[in-house]
């Protein structure tokens, strides 16, 4: 098996993919071919210790950057690392590939390179948050579709069940439609809509559920379109990271509340990394026929380690073909 | 000045709404007419301290369910609380109203009862979110318009900066739209447009901005769409009142987290209390031409009394005034 890991991808640069790829081989025993311009990878490399880790490098030196159109990039930019990865992805040279780079371009080239599995018409992001309850809940679409037709909602909603079911096992989970009241008339038209079809999609819906409601985690699976997924995702990172620093921020003001915050820490640490995106190592984009992991941009090199053994994880539990095969199951 | 109640509004019920504006009246030397089912308020009325409050009830009995049609409740509902009450403000037996209750019906009964301010084509909600930097930054729409036009995404960028000058006193303040990702081209189809309408918006608009970065303070006025911004409002409370349950959890755990957490137990409340929405009491529908103050359907009796209070103010600075006369002057 070998992970693919976009080397230009992320907004930290080749420091940190490269030595997070590094330390996934170093810990997890994994081959990695990275992907992006070999002078800047081998002078990164060279920088790390010499383990003896299985890596290879791809050269792709053309850039793609943040506000490229996606089709035109992958048509003209063949020999940027992402498009390089998604080539290598079809053709076999990789097993799972993963990147922190331009989510639309990941997302058409799934489309357009790898190929779309039967009974999902665009790509949707999964991605896990944390609840009260401890065990993280599932949101499709966290950004892959910005103005889905109601039906890809419902197809979501299949994917988000088959990953509650298969992955983290939850039997029979619960799927619920994020919306800004309980009852089946509120929403926007979109979420109307596709409340209907959620009543008659196979997952076991629930109905709405309010953004507030969610993190009590009473449910498996919370379905969106890719916008509000996505700034839900952000504001939930950005709160819970803001939240920490406001309190470092009180409890440095005083004397008792350093002492306080010293015998707090141990929790305040437990309870920090549940909010911490890094230790998740990315969100895997469910449709293209081959794993591919969207690692957060702002990813550091813990955060590509993990994403480099999520997408090892993918293809040991062949998480693609079990979502594939249960889609063409539903769809008979 | 007299502030009307909708009595009935809000998932606790008369109990709070009475309480609420009894405080009200006591702490604020304020008038309130409560609108309601009388038999019912006066039972309320009867639990508390008779300290002479100036309380008026107009019995307005039937009720409107949170899933009933907002037109059809405007025209068959009249005597409900809610539709009662705007027919008073539109006929100023009451200077202000205030409601936790549908929002639908409070948005359609401004456009079609008490009517509509120039320059604004459907109502707007204007929240107030904390940020790190300790001053709220003002949220539009948080609620009222969940499928807007580009263009509605504009008005709301001069009402949220009008309210950021005129009422929170930030000289040319800051106007940024809420997108996925920094570069213009980001988004759904909506923010797209809206991006290029806003910057030919008389505001001083600086782009994109992703939730995540929001939080630190460094704009002043946020727009989105009302579906996007009341999914917003309700995970932001969510996680800040989910966080802080987890930590309770957590220092509970062990003999140093008890100790450390009653340290910090005064640090914790300031921070919960900038969490906690009810301080704000509520958030002023901007577009009708009298104030119309939309209370949390959670709401409990601090937060009425914040409404009240809220709503109060903006007869006494006439806050809808210099919105209506600053939307003329721009649109000259």
């Amino acid at each position: 098996m070998r992970i693919g890991l976009d080397a230009m991808g992320g907004d930290q640069g080749p420091a940190e993919t490269v030595a997070g790829a590094v330390a996934a081989c170093r810990d997890f025993g994994l081959a990695v071919t990275l992907f992006g311009d070999q002078a800047v990878i081998e002078r990164e490399l060279a920088r790390g210790p010499d383990g003896g880790q299985d890596i290879q490098i791809v050269h792709a030196a053309e850039a793609v950057s943040a506000d490229e159109a996606p089709v035109q990039a992958l048509r003209k930019k063949r020999e940027s690392s992402i498009v390089a990865g998604l080539y290598a992805l079809k053709a076999g040279e990789v097993d799972a590939f993963v990147s922190a780079g331009n989510t639309g371009v990941l997302v058409s080239g799934s489309l357009l390179v790898v190929g779309m599995m039967p009974g999902l018409r665009r790509p949707g992001l999964v991605a896990l948050l944390p609840t009260l309850k401890r065990q993280p809940l599932v949101l499709v679409d966290a950004g892959a579709s910005v103005d889905p037709k109601p039906g890809q909602l419902a197809e979501y909603a299949v994917v988000g069940s088959i990953y509650a079911e298969e992955i983290l096992k939850r039997p029979n989970p619960t799927v619920a439609l994020i919306n800004i009241g309980a009852e089946a008339g509120k929403g926007n038209e979109l979420s109307r809509q596709a409340h209907q079809l959620l009543l008659g999609a196979p997952v076991n819906f629930v109905g709405n559920i309010e953004a507030r409601e969610m993190l009590d985690g009473e449910v498996d699976v919370v379905v969106t379109d890719g916008f509000v997924g996505n700034v839900m995702l952000k504001l939930a990172e950005g709160l819970g990271m803001g939240l920490f620093s406001l309190m470092s921020r009180e409890v440095r003001k005083t004397w008792s509340g350093r002492i306080g915050g010293l015998m707090l820490r141990p929790h305040l640490v437990e309870l920090r990394s549940m909010m911490d995106y890094s230790q998740y190592g990315g969100a895997p984009l469910f449709g293209p026929r081959q794993p591919v992991i969207k690692c957060h941009g702002a990813s550091g090199r813990d955060a590509f380690k993990n994403g480099v053994r999520l997408g090892a994880e993918f293809v040991r539990l062949d998480v693609v073909g079990r979502v594939e095969s249960r889609l063409t199951e539903v769809a008979r």
